[in-house]
């Protein structure tokens, strides 16, 4: 097996991140050959720089983690990332709307937010722990109608992160015509591994550098 | 002692809140006399409906609670809040700016949301569990300078809620200049009585309910 960073998008998402923390998480992806950085968007301007010229996108997240901000918003707030220098955007459904079960105003946004990205490849997370398995089914149908590029199981933020069960469901739904990432609570390379099996083509971790570390390891072992 | 209804900002901003939800929070607001509901952005327009005619004003939330959001996407945010009738903007600063002692940076972006707020009044809040004393006090000084109403100690998704201790310190600096909101943890009305005495002059709370009713039957002991 090739090296898994090609799946990782490298994640530093907490409420205090700072730019020596962004710088690093930039030399690291650059480094390792992660497919992408994921960061705050008041930092995309920053890693666009330094990323220019690399293979690394840039990626950001978009009405996180709540999901409630409003659809005027996520839409301005996607506009302003790409035009900063994303290239991947990673929103958050209005989960009280999905939970009534209007999937037209979810699918909606989505397909706004698409439009804003102009390009850049949009990941919709379900926030799956809030919803039971038919829900995501109908949400999941709803992600790639609307025109994303991958449906994710979690913001990493909320009550439980991505399960296996979750990203098999979502594979199976996605039947190969959107991808699927798995983000929340990826922190070895067994669970890492497990995901990739369980049908998810992206990761979400922070812990990319310990993954591909434990990764050379286990080939190692294997080989 | 007066109810305490009048400090309250009768507060509800899961993930995944519902129109029903929102509903019953207006209710119980106008039922109570809360001085304000605060909700997410998206329910803004519902809200404002409900509450119309009333005396409880309509609040919400502007990069929250994670506070990276860009400038200009806070901006819009605020601006669009107020279109759509909010009267009260609690508002998250940039917190890895205001750890790298960037101060400048976090009073021009709470100057400008200030500005968007054309009169509403705007909250800021520090979410203090991320700094020492100096640092809340500088960020205090920062608030009162670009023209807040509040300075705010917390969202109440960080890792601690509001302590004595810290709306004592935000109190004595603020002088009076502008108000002080507790929130975050604040659930019977032992906690709130004692905020109000180290200097809260209004708490974000959901059990507001909760609370009334004890400072009922606190009066009726007391007296």
């Amino acid at each position: 097996m090739d090296s898994p960073a090609r799946f990782i998008d490298h994640t530093l998402l907490k409420a205090d991140t700072t730019s020596a923390q962004i710088r690093l998480l930039c030399e690291e992806a650059v480094e390792y050959g992660f497919a992408s950085v994921c960061l705050p968007p008041s930092f995309v301007p920053l890693a666009a720089d330094l990323l220019y010229g690399s293979s690394v996108a840039v990626g950001t997240v978009v009405g996180f983690p709540l999901g409630y901000a409003a659809v005027a918003v996520k839409v301005f707030e996607t506009a302003e990332a790409v035009r900063s220098g994303a290239g991947e955007i990673d929103m958050v459904i209005a989960l009280g709307a999905a939970r009534e079960g209007r999937f037209s105003a979810v699918e909606e946004e989505i397909r706004r937010v698409v439009a804003a990205a102009s390009g850049a490849k949009v990941k919709v997370i379900l926030e799956c722990c809030y919803f039971d398995d038919p829900l995501k089914e109908a949400l999941t149908e709803r992600v790639v109608a609307a025109g994303a590029a991958y449906v994710k199981t979690s913001t990493g933020f909320g009550p439980a992160g991505a399960t296996l069960a979750d990203v098999r469901l979502l594979a199976l739904r996605a039947g190969g015509r959107i991808g699927v990432k798995a983000a929340g609570g990826i922190r070895d390379w067994g669970s890492f591994r497990e995901m990739l099996e369980a049908g998810a083509t992206r990761i979400g971790t922070s812990a990319g550098v310990a993954i591909v570390d434990q990764w050379l390891q286990w080939r190692r072992g294997e080989s």
